[in-house]
This record gives C-alpha cells, structure tokens and sequence, in this order.
C-alpha cells in the first residue's frame, strides 16, 4: 500500500513555497513562485499550475490533503481577512478556492502557526509544550503554544505578535494603525529604520552608497564587517524586538522563543542585543531562563513542513 | 456516605479569604482575616487557628484537600517568589507550609489563576474556552485561559498581565521594573494618578478635601457625582488598561476579558472608556467581537470557589 502523503503550501509576502510530505516530515517534491503580480485568481491559476507539477512529480494519488500556512489566514473560518503584507484586499476564502483548484480538502492557518507546528513535529521544539515562534520576515508573525496546543483562540487570529503596539503612536503599520512591532523588528522594519536614520543623521556609514534602495542583507553584511551605524540599528531592532517579547513572556511563561524567517538569518547580530533587552524587560521570576533559539529547518521547508502538519 | 468538600483559600495583598466548598460550588462555612502585619510564620499560625473554625464548622473529616490562590504563587513548584503586593519577601515554599500547618494536601496557583477557574466552572465563563479574567484589585493580576485549560506555562509563572510595561519609563513598580500596567490600572494605580494630578495640576475637584488620603472608592463616588477630573481618572486608567488589553487580545484572541476585583466594581464608569480604548487599539479582525463582562460572583466567594476548584 502507498504510505498517504500532504501537500503543504506555505503563503508568504514576497514567494510561496510548496511541497509534498511524507508523514515522517521527508518533502518529497517541492517548489515556489512569486505571490505578489497580478489578482488572487491569477495567482490562484498559477498555483494550480505549479502545485500540480509536484504533486505529480510525488505521486498525485497518494496525496490525501492540504495545508496552506499564509498571514492573517484563519484556521476556523478558512479565510485570510484583511491581510497587510499580502496583495490581495478584504476578506477571500482561501481555502475554498484553493481547495477547488486542486480538488483536495485544505485546512489552512496563519503562517506562524504552521511553522510552530512545523518546528513542534519536526524542528527546534520537539517535546515542548509551552513556547513562541516567532517569524521576522516581510512582517513578523507568531505561533504561541501551551499546554502542548497551538493556541488559535476563540476567533482563531490569536498569535498576531506583530501587531502588539510596540511604539505607542509610532510608524504607519498597513494594518491601519501605528506602532505595531511589525513595523520595526522585521525584514522590513530594518530597512524603515535604516532609511530613516541615514536621513536625518550625519555618521559616516557604508549603507550611506545603498541609501533609497537598502535591504536587511545589505545592513547585516555592513553590521559583520563592523559598520557603527549598522550596528547601532541591530541593536535598536533588538530592543524594540526584547521590550515586545518580554510582555509576550510575562502572558504565556515560554520555555523557548524560537526565531525564525529572513531577519532571524543575521544570528548573533540580532539575538545577542535582543537577549540583553528581553533580561534588562522580564520580571524576575523570568530571568535567564528563556531559551532563545535560531531555527535550523531551512525556510521555505520548515514553512512547508508546518502547512503540511496541518493535514496529519 | 458524605460528599468531599475542598478547602479554598484567597490571599489578597490586604485580605486572605477562606471557605470549605463542595463540588456544585456551595461554600459550607467561610471567613476572613488580614494578610499584613507580621511576618510569614506569625500570617501561617492565625491562617491556621482561623482555617480550623471553618473547617469544624464544615465537617473537617469531608474536607480532601486545599486549593491555594496567591499572588505570584506557582502551580509547578508550590512557591511564592518575589511577590511585589504581598509582606513577604524571597521565595516561600507556600503549599509545604500551609499543608503542614492544616495536614492537607495543598495545590497553589496564582490569585488570578484561581479566580479564573472559579468564572469557568461557577460564573461568567462557563462554557468558554478562550478567555481572560483580569483582577483589579491591590494590583494587576490576570488568568488566561486557551483551548479550555489554563496557560500556567513553561515554569507556572504565566498570566502575568499586571507586569507588561504600559508606559515605558512609567511608573516604580513593586516588581522592580518601570511602567508596569499594575501601577496605572489597578485600585492602588488610580490612586496614584489622582494624587499626582491633584499636585501638579490646579483643576477644581471634590478630591481636593481628600488629597493625601484618597482611595480609588473616593475616586468612584467623585466621579458617579460628575466630577470632572475623577471622571478625567477614570478615562486615564482606562485608556492603559485598554491599550494593554489590545495587546493581549493580539495575542490570545479571547472570546471575552472577565473583569473582577475593587477596582471592576466601578463598573460603567471603567468598563465605557476601557471598552472605546480597547476598541481604538485592536486589530480589525478583532474590533467589536470580544465581550467585556464584569464578574457577577461576590469577589471573596469568586476567590474562594476558584481557589477551591484546584482541589477537583
């Protein structure tokens, strides 16, 4: 007999990433495509397309479901609702068109949830039961889970990190209101606060040749080879990054803060300031105890493990 | 045969509450007795001269077991550490000291905690499985409940909701840290505001015969008889808590915040600005869905049957 296998589909701001998963988390097949470029049908076209090639490529008959991890995604409702860092607008039935297009059953959920549940069966957090996962990407996402249990919550939006007012009347956040921790401790935030502070301040700095076009790698890569002003942007990511998570803590008593996403590559750069700043913020009872840990599942297969881990 | 009876105990910043209940939520005999004044052994003695009479009263051979709420108690470890609103100071092997002194087998939790489990088995939110009850009462205190159960966390220390920064650089809090949101939107807090706008602002108010000696009762009755700047308090207070309730609701994505303590008492006057700030602050997918219920259960009963829902 043909061991049942699940498609994981992981929808992120800038690609998506798919594959085909045996229940031991092997991805058998897997690809990605751009998200961003045309309506939610034509993309919805396109991922028919491609998400076909792997599921034949793997062995379509033996494909019994899927999962699809994606921002604002809701695990109740099947909807993404209102989604910032997607370029689609409103409410859309995500998994209904999805799962009309390829004729499966589609449970979907918010992209950190499917990659805690990913780090949970295959990744950093096997055998915890209490911990945060926390994605720094296009925004920043998170995956709370206690008790052993994702925690969707009783409209299933919980774990919507990003969005807790890290800077009370700060940046424009696409979600309409200001502050949120998305705008500042993400791939995105980084840039924001580069391109801000080269505008307004004097130092001298090698991201000074890449102004009006930066990106988090140019500043990493500036930051390792010892750029002050890199340096001190890391480290104002971090605090704002160590404030919001020691609140995190403070509700949810994690053993680990898993990170995970395109920011969380930078390592040392971004974890040591932020383990200062989430010491110098928790309460006492918290102190050196909180495991910070980098993800080691590559990206897009920890995203695609985790939708896939919807489906078993 | 006789029904088995719990002992629950409640001990409140001032007060410690105490009742033998059976498993339908009757309470069979109750008492109280303050928490200050002496140290812990001299609090464990009279706790236990005190316990006895309601214990007799009750049927003292019924009684299987205690069921202890405390601020900053720990479900895992049966200690209180660093409590910043009780007398004592250090880590206190509370459940080993108490359970000696009555000879029964004793489970602690936090304040909060336990009054949560009393609202999910006797008050507002039964049936519910993704709440928050917050107390307001000396300070902060708060219980989460996700997926139906408890969030205790990695270490027991969860629900700490009291202690999130509010207003960074705000206040001294007891905990040793800044701006924690028990030092604005509790009993003590609102206390706090009044006599600092009383000083440094020239307003005309009632409050101003009571400058000095204020309770946030006095602050009630002021602003009940439309007294401008009580009234200005109350929106204050509400407008921290509100924004930190946003917060958390981003987090857990609640079905309702079940507010309890002195503080909650204040009922409209709290609960009509904290519910417009609440809303200013949460996300859209949250906004006008999440219920804001004040406890309907006398608050030392509330305390007393959660402490006591340890015990089944």
């Amino acid at each position: 007999m043909n061991q049942p296998l699940a498609l994981g589909i992981d929808i992120g701001g800038t690609n998506t990433s798919y594959g085909v998963v045996d229940r031991r988390g092997r991805i058998l097949a897997k690809g990605s495509m751009a998200t961003k470029g045309g309506s939610v049908l034509e993309y919805i076209d396109n991922l028919k397309t491609e998400v076909n090639k792997v599921m034949d490529e793997a062995g379509r008959e033996n494909v019994i479901a899927a999962g699809v991890g994606a921002p604002n995604a809701n695990f109740f409702t099947g909807e993404i609702a209102y989604a910032a860092n997607l370029p689609w607008e409103g409410v859309i039935p995500l998994a209904k068109v999805i799962g009309e297009a390829l004729h499966l059953k589609v449970t979907i959920t918010n992209d950190a949830n499917a990659a805690a549940l990913g780090e949970m069966m295959y990744g950093a957090a096997k055998g915890m039961k209490d911990f945060i996962l926390i994605t720094l990407g296009t925004g920043v996402g998170s995956g709370f889970v206690a008790n052993g249990e994702l925690i969707y919550g009783h409209d299933g939006f919980a774990g919507e990190l990003g969005h807790v007012i890290a800077v009370r009347d700060g940046r424009k956040c696409g979600c309409g209101r200001n502050g949120c921790l998305e705008r500042y401790s993400s791939a995105t935030g980084i840039v924001i606060t580069a391109e801000e502070w080269l505008r307004d301040r004097k130092d001298e700095s090698m991201l000074r040749e890449q102004q009006g076009k930066l990106s988090a790698k140019m500043i990493h890569e500036a930051a390792e080879k010892g750029d002050k002003l890199a340096l001190e942007i890391f480290d104002f990511t971090a605090k704002i990054l160590g404030q919001s998570l020691a609140d995190a803590v403070a509700i949810t008593s994690p053993q680990a803060i898993i990170f995970f996403g395109g920011l969380a590559k930078s390592g040392p750069l971004l974890f040591n300031p932020v383990r200062k700043y989430l010491e110098e913020n928790v309460l006492r009872v918290f102190k050196n105890k909180i495991m910070l840990v980098q993800s080691d599942l590559p990206d897009s297969d920890a995203a695609i493990l985790g939708a896939s881990a919807l489906v078993w």
